[in-house]
């Protein structure tokens, strides 16, 4: 019984990217479930595809974590397999950070691999697709049943690449600047803030927050709900992942606000 | 041996809505299928989710038929699942109107329970995410084999909310005024029509259509298909669920005439 | 044990149209893999489907092959299943060349048949839907475990449409013209174009090349990888399936040079 096999990347649906990722996996693995998480991360967006596959885990079936999200592609960065302390989850995908928030929340990165020149790679190894070429013919082997040390060479965790959060700075009592994260399809935009910041810098639940962005000032309720403002109002919310976030009710809070991932946004009690 | 689970949502494919979603359903139900039927519902757009989902369950396998279209979610709407009489087919959305046209071409709603409170729901329910939290768990143990009554309190199916057609005017032998049901992709607008109808306004097939969409007046041939008419040119035709639709041969309907979701045309005889 | 299906489309994923299919397989072949490939191929761009079919099918599983880009439906074309010299593959869809390349980069075609009147199509067969009608059905039943013969007329391989390659002109040691064949999603422009022709044109592998569009000329460098030019530089390179192509370095080629499929680049040694 192949174990399941979950899949993000930033591969977006127009090309046949995935697709053939998942022939791969199918060629080698025939009996392994392959769970689409998301290709619509950001090109080449390390920190969007990190904060999603933190985010969606630990809803996922412990198996296989495949990750693509691969700026550095024909460089020298490592291809690597990382078991996590929870469930033996395996997550797969370059060394750049990607992987790094997810095990984390997943108990931890205990043992690590360098498959970047495993026996299974589909040889000859193209410069541009180590996706087809190398992480989904080691994420099908690993679901079906290969040990990691099968597949490469054991690393140190301590040395696998890591993903610093963009903290927020807190002035206690009177207002806190956090960044945007990354913004979602509907225009929710995702702070790096957590409530219990959030309340440091002096915001109370179901008061109003003076949200500052550069150019400009807006006032939004911190809410439990988009129901809780009126259409077209922006609210400050814990969003359905435990993050704070920034959305207009029926609306587009990055069109109101015209804040990209990277931006940052000053709130104060209001 | 788990039943499938077909999965209807607005969530699109930039975000991870809908592969969280099927994360939930794997870690429940391991072995049920999962067939994505479409996620590109607009967003909030109760009457376009509902008229894709009659269109395309009579196609599916018999099952748990998942759908979210959810502009109330966090409201008091009710979260239900909805037995049909056709094929002991069981559908799991908001009670919104949704569920309904689907249920009516599958048999009629037989029986329905309110799955709001849910004890499979996943501990502690967002208040903007109930496909995750709510309707994918009730979904996946559906599918493993429980039974609606284990999974919520009885409704009447009475009370199930319902959708309204928007019904044609006809002025019988000379014109039909009908509404925009949804477009696709291609630009085929599809009307809130039946061939019946049309023809009691006086359309003939073969013959020339007066379409008057406000601002402007155009020609069109009712026809069999697109290669009936040049390319370029508009047609009248019944679609591959049986619905009337105005189309252009390798162009767009909707670029021509400019029409949205919900607009009214005016078909004539010519 | 039911074979595998790749699906491959231009049905796009905004609409159900891919989503139905996969229902009516499933109702057909519960037990069949479904490995969606791409459905995002340019709308009636046969080529373009053509191609991404051709690169794709050696990295898939042996099995069933759905392809549908289907600008001549409801037209007299015919809908066949060819079998491959390779694994035993079938290929189902129109007769438009849009199989060709792949067969024969898998075996050549060795023996077809016309599915157009299939007893296992969907009966009333629409006019305008015959991925969902006869496609579907037909590439289901093959997976489940009919043989070809049992669906349709035998036809001769000699009569499949065909697709010609836009061969590039070459002017030995000086120039070589060649065809964009398709750009992807990240604006990477895939040339009509074999390694071995570039170099009988006189470009040299990590030489400059000067690329000629008509209105502009550009430098490229005739790279193994992105990493090998700068951030926003052009590189002329052998993509992962083998085919020349075109890009920037975290850029878009075919922004740059303003390209579409079917244009024409002269490419020369500088």
């Amino acid at each position: 019984m192949a174990r399941p096999i979950t899949f993000l990347s930033d591969y977006g649906t127009d090309d046949e990217f995935a697709g053939v990722c998942r022939g791969v996996i199918a060629r080698i693995a025939p009996d392994a479930r392959v769970i689409d998480l998301s290709h619509g991360i950001r090109r080449h967006d390390v920190r969007h595809g990190a904060g999603v596959l933190a985010n969606v885990l630990p809803y996922s079936p412990p198996g296989i974590h495949l990750a693509v999200v691969d700026p550095g592609v024909g460089t020298g960065r490592r291809a690597v397999a990382v078991r996590t302390g929870d469930d033996d989850r395996i997550l797969v995908g370059p060394d750049n950070g990607l992987l790094w928030p997810a095990a984390e929340r997943l108990g931890g990165a205990v043992d690590a691999v360098d498959v970047s020149i495993s026996a299974v790679r589909l040889e000859p190894v193209s410069a541009t697709f180590h996706g087809r070429d190398v992480f989904a013919p080691v994420a099908a082997a690993l679901a079906d049943g290969a040990r990691p040390v099968d597949l490469g060479e054991p690393v140190s965790v301590d040395d696998l690449a890591r993903l610093e959060r963009r903290a927020p700075r807190i002035e206690p009592g009177r207002n806190v600047s956090a960044s945007v994260a990354y913004v979602d399809r509907f225009g929710n935009a995702t702070l790096d803030l957590a409530e219990s910041e959030a309340r440091a810098g002096g915001l109370k639940p179901d008061g109003t927050v003076i949200v500052d962005v550069g150019a400009t000032t807006h006032h939004a309720t911190y809410a439990v709900t988009f129901a809780d403002v009126p259409e077209g109002s922006l609210l400050l919310y814990l969003d359905s992942y435990g993050n704070l976030s920034l959305a207009v009710n029926r609306g587009s809070a990055s069109a109101l606000l015209r804040l990209e991932p990277g931006d940052e946004v000053v709130l104060q009690p209001g």
